[in-house]
């Protein structure tokens, strides 16, 4: 019985009671699921933000983890609500990319939400109380995915490899800022040991290189910028015990040369 | 055993461990308790913005539920603590208007919360922990209200109709602004029904007009301003994928006048 | 089985996902833990405002329960990683003074945990996930302390008393200022009854002084500044009803003369 766990990752906010409604329909349907909140700090409709945090965390939970994610500028229109399957869990939500990571690394299969089956009186604004954690119960409950889903193959995916412009030179992108400031690039560490390991990569900053890649924070002073492997395998751009994105004034979006 | 839930809400925010010393008194108190944080977010002393929030969530809870409130900016002073029945939950909390809607929108009884019976030595600035939470466990372990409590009958409430000020004309008022910059009126699908639901409205702003109430954000262009009825029942102006509050340069408490 | 609970303290912010990630791994262990959030908004890096906190929410929950932290600036260098063990809790986190209080208030018995046994493969920068959450794991299943630590016994600690600088003169400290803008002293009620509970005491502020300290914020009009003990025996500078330390232009460390 215990055991059973939804996670939420939405960019609602708390203060409006948004997420408390999510929270009383799913204890409604099922007084005993572990609700887990991930994040509702996710910036208004920032799909990106959102897909690159699911990333992080939806494999280090337990086998039948249904992870339900709301960032969905698009509700009320004509956009697709999805369930997506794969060996171990159950994601919920739009179909607008918050899942890009999840068609990158995972095999899966997708399902169109039929709504009108789900709640044929759901609010045109909010299907994160009204469909989605509707779909959530049902999945924990075992109901048979054909009564309420039909089959789906074009998923909305922003996920973008690294692109080499050279024998030995790479163009990579800031994919993520995370809350530290570290700048997540498009690369990584099985991109590196897919091109042999080079060691001496080079990474061009508008002020001068970044030579090597560090194994930590420790082999760097305090202020001192360095690339490393974040935790989750992707070449980051840090600054030791400070903001990397601030100091060196980039973006997400931006580009960086890599010399191999 | 399973099933018993409590929720939080305050502005304390987290980083100060004060809601983190109310989880621990309620699971000192039932370890097995679901205890769910609804927002800690809400602005300091903003009772209205707590207000409004309870309404969006507390009706979705499984019966028995005890929802907590504290914001609280009377702590210390004579104003009442007060325990408010209603059929399906107990509410907690100031006697401040932070239940303004409850009182509007069901049958209810309230109690004034003798603080002595609960706690002779509680922090005069603490009575999330010290008298609330203590009451909440009271509640759930189904002790007389009768041992701690006194009947209570005038309440504390901010809660506001629109007005009719000319056969075709209404005033309304901002009651909300929310995660989003959406405003939220006092004027509800239940007022527009009495009304005969007329079609043709016109809600005057500062540079034009907003014709008619649209079901849902997909009628409109990206960053249209337009209205609709928010998933409590609510009119609210919204821009689509935008933030209304901030384009229009609205606050609380403005008004608006509604042709209908 | 019911019963076990784990409380997480982090600078994360949860918009990367990288706290969801601890908590899968926790549910993962064991998927009938409570998993308690106290907060993901201490400031990036300030070890003194997780201490803080610590402080106030750790003395509230059951007997057992593992508190873990991490506010870890010098993760991946050689910074130990500590358990700490009281008569009733187990703290876990990194040795940069997050439990500076415990160390003062507590009788404790301190533990260095041993990375290699607990995971060769750790992450250089994530040792929230990989070392202290499977920590906790292993100190709520039970397991021998000696498997997987050895003993330790040279803490990091900022804690620091009141300065006694005249007979009648104390200098007390700024060591926290909170959610509200309260201004917490290093000077305690314990400590004020070991003066004697001198009743005419006297706080010089940069214009004029603060007279006595009262029971609670209802003795002062609204707006106005006074000391008072805060929920947890700190003596607190508070503004009713409004921020103190913008008020006032103070900030953390400051001193303040008071004449008893």
């Amino acid at each position: 019985m215990a055991g059973k766990i939804v996670t939420l990752l939405t960019d609602f906010g708390t203060e409006d009671g948004y997420v408390g409604a999510m929270k009383g329909v799913l204890l409604s349907g099922d007084a005993t699921l572990q609700v887990v909140d991930i994040s509702h700090q996710i910036r208004p409709f920032d799909v990106r933000q959102a897909a690159f945090a699911l990333y992080n965390y939806y494999r280090f939970f337990p086998k039948g983890t249904v992870h339900i994610v709301v960032v969905d500028p698009g509700v009320g229109t004509e956009r697709t609500g999805l369930v997506v399957r794969t060996a171990d869990y159950y994601f919920v939500g739009p179909d607008n990319g918050v899942f890009s990571f999840i068609y990158e690394y995972e095999v899966f299969k997708g399902f169109r939400i039929e709504e009108k089956k789900i709640n044929p009186d759901a609010s045109a604004t909010f299907h994160g109380r009204d469909i989605f954690v509707p779909v959530a119960l049902k999945l924990l409950a075992g109901e048979d995915l054909a009564t309420f889903t039909t089959p789906y193959a074009r998923f909305e995916s922003f996920y973008e490899k690294y692109r080499q412009t050279g024998a030995k030179e790479l163009r990579l992108k800031v994919i993520h800022i995370d809350h530290f400031g570290n700048l997540v690039l498009n690369f990584t560490r099985q991109d590196w040991e897919q091109l042999g390991k080079p060691e001496g990569v080079k990474i061009r900053l508008k002020r001068g290189f970044l030579y090597g890649i560090q194994r930590t924070f420790g082999e760097a002073r305090k202020g001192q910028i360095l690339a490393l492997w974040d935790s989750s395998g992707f070449l980051q751009i840090s600054q030791n015990q400070g903001n990397a994105a601030r100091m060196l004034e980039m973006n997400i979006g931006d580009e960086l040369v890599m010399e191999i």
